[in-house]
């Protein structure tokens, strides 16, 4: 494990990888020109770390465009309005480039929407006010509470008679950067739906305080249909159990903004850094050991359902599926969804995890990618970086290569290689 | 211990002080007109944070100026100067303004340059090209590893008969940002001794395989003398045991280029904030408690000195000692130098910890500035953030209040305000 750690912290290619993937590329959403040319450089990057096999896995993704957009506000004391930064939510309906005007309510929480009268929201755009909550030491915890909000969020407004929606960014920011992400219509008549950053938000707080805010969405944002993608797979074969599989991955894709550099820019080039060490260090696993750089994590989760269904099909055993989906921050740990035993194993390890400061391997969450893996049995893990920067920047412009810092990320490829490294020579009983 | 991390995450004001301090004063080299506004500023935030009592502490400390300065490289294939990077290590003295120009012999290590006959120095610049081991996880040890280039390797260059130094920096920067700080001259002709980034120094040694390196040195900075400065120092007295003290603290001086944001701003509002948080919480300290900023870790360790030396003569009993002077990062633990059965009580609160991130307590560093209390007797500990991209920033004009993360740093005054906490409810036995 110190071989290991030595030569991804000397000579390790994530960093400089990354630095490829998203200045030569840039961001990448599921079915875009920029999609395309990052399977070309997984395929590539994969073959020149060394993997015995490199396959592109067909997958078919829906694929939305943003296109222009704006959003202006008027307040109480103003006669003009002011154009805000925003950020449309991703597979949200846009406005076909008409400006859509309506007066804005306020509510601070769904409980608080929930007690506004149905005629007191019709034809307004609804501003979902919810503070992502800073107390929560764990990030992700805030996210999960937050989140909703997103997701949620437009077809709540919708079914109350709300003709547009604006949510306060799922954000820890202290700045103005717009947070974009998921969302879907359940059940609900689909409507233009944004982001505002944090600072926007708080100004929105308070000129609700003094009357009345009015707001202009103009987005021309749409989902186009569906297209032809791929996970790029790499693959070192096992010398014992060839058919017995160790999965390593992260996501491809990512949002139309930014660089995608820690999500999941970073799970990416750490997968990729996984096989290039192992051959580099000429060890030969036991068990095969596949990274896989999965498409449309962010939007439809298409990529995790095509290997899925592939490794049904196929008959594959998987023994442990691993993702990195979190940042490429300082590790501190792994989740561990298994059976009891299997956890147990891999808390035996911790001592040997300790000089890289992986310690944490309390917790439960796997990836949004292995998902399905996770759902039929197969033991899942996921790195658990420090959290503390990710929604600062998740889903932002300000998701760039220069957020990244060199040692956090090869330190988390080492968690990896490390942990892929011993259940593909020991196994997972 | 959750109301402490709530109150801080929600409404302290670490983060807002260090903005002032970084972005209206900048940095602040002992005895420089803004180390006295620091000072100004320290008072004034620690009277803001509700400390019982706040006083200055007569600190008397070199004032050493940088002045104008500059390098130029000529290479073997090039009939002209090239102006790089560079910084003058602190405390050495400069050229007086007159180009020193010499050729330049390379030494990889202290172990070659013995190597290299004394006929070959003489007169020579020398440069230690000694490569920051990025291979060691914990940067701190790689600090210690390369810094004697920095502190050591002008009285060894001179001691050969060199004329002036070049070292690479001491960072573990993929960037051409050169680091200061401190050096001494021992029983040596003092010489300039100047540093450079990583990016000139790998150029550098490029061009030493290709042929002759030569450079001129101009440097203005000299030792003008002894300032009179201050320790500021806040404090909440005792309920029970008001004469036993529990001490936290950072330094307040740092060097002369960035904001001195993560060294050591940072530890700076994060003890403000320990007064302010048992303030807010109405929590009464059985021990007092005091937050000190020391003046002149940096370039003499003077206020370190001056408060253990007042504590001498007081007579005052310092139960714990704490410093943060790593940087404002996610915290991961705290060394502790302390005698095993008190070693053992702190760890035994390890669990009490973990919900804020804080899981080692197995190293046993303190901190400079409260070095002189270790050494005679007093139990020391030192806050252990992620230590990884420290060294990146550490003594350049990089180490700005962008660097730091609000939430990080917030953590690190949670864990510093938990430990403070816990021992001046409970002491220390």
């Amino acid at each position: 494990m110190q071989k290991i750690s030595d030569d991804i912290m000397l000579h390790g290619t994530c960093y400089d990888d990354l630095r490829v993937l998203c200045k030569n590329i840039g961001h990448r959403l599921s079915g875009s020109p920029q999609a395309e040319k990052a399977v070309e450089w997984g395929q590539k990057a994969m073959e020149a770390a060394g993997a015995d096999k490199v396959w592109l896995q067909p997958v078919d993704v829906p694929y939305w465009i943003r296109g222009e957009e704006n959003l202006k506000l008027k307040f109480t004391n103003s006669d003009k309005y002011v154009e805000v930064p925003m950020l449309s939510l991703g597979n949200a309906v846009g406005t076909n480039g008409e400006i859509l005007e309506a007066e804005v309510i306020i509510a601070n929480s769904f409980e608080e929407f929930e007690k506004i009268p149905a005629k007191d929201v019709k034809g307004k755009i609804v501003f979902f006010n919810y503070h992502f909550r800073q107390d929560l030491v764990h990030t992700f915890h805030g996210y999960g509470d937050a989140g909703k909000y997103r997701w949620a969020g437009p077809s709540i407004a919708s079914n109350k008679g709300a003709i547009g929606l604006i949510i306060r960014s799922v954000s820890t920011g202290l700045d103005d950067f717009p947070h974009t992400g998921a969302m879907g219509y359940k059940d609900a008549k689909p409507i233009p739906a944004v982001a505002v950053g944090n600072i926007t938000a708080d100004l929105m707080e308070q000129e609700f305080k003094k009357g009345a805010v009015k707001a202009q969405i103009m987005s021309r944002c749409r989902m186009i249909g569906t297209a032809r993608s791929y996970n790029v797979i790499g693959e070192i074969k096992g010398s014992v159990y060839p058919n017995k599989i160790v999965v390593v991955g992260g996501h491809l894709d990512s949002w139309d903004v930014g660089d995608g550099a820690h999500d999941d820019g970073a799970g990416c080039v750490q997968s990729i850094e996984v096989i290039r060490t192992l051959k580099a260090l000429n060890i030969k696993p036991r068990y095969t050991v596949r990274a896989v750089l999965f498409m449309n994590e962010e939007n439809g989760l298409k990529g995790g359902l095509a290997y899925n269904d592939s490794s049904i099909a196929n008959k594959e055993e998987h023994i442990l599926a691993i993702e990195s989906d979190a940042g490429g921050f300082s590790p501190r740990g792994f989740g561990l969804a298994m059976d009891e035993s299997k956890r147990r194993q891999i808390q035996s390890y911790r001592n040997l995890f300790m000089p890289f400061g992986v310690y944490d391997f309390e917790h439960t969450e796997g990836g949004a990618d292995i998902s399905y893996l996770q759902k039929r049995g197969v033991p899942c893990a996921g790195l658990r970086p420090d959290p503390q920067r990710y929604f600062d920047l998740h889903h932002t412009a300000n998701d760039v290569f220069e957020q990244v810092n060199h040692r956090e990320l090869k330190l988390g490829a080492v968690a990896l290689t490390n942990l892929v490294y011993l259940v593909s020579q020991y196994g997972l009983k």
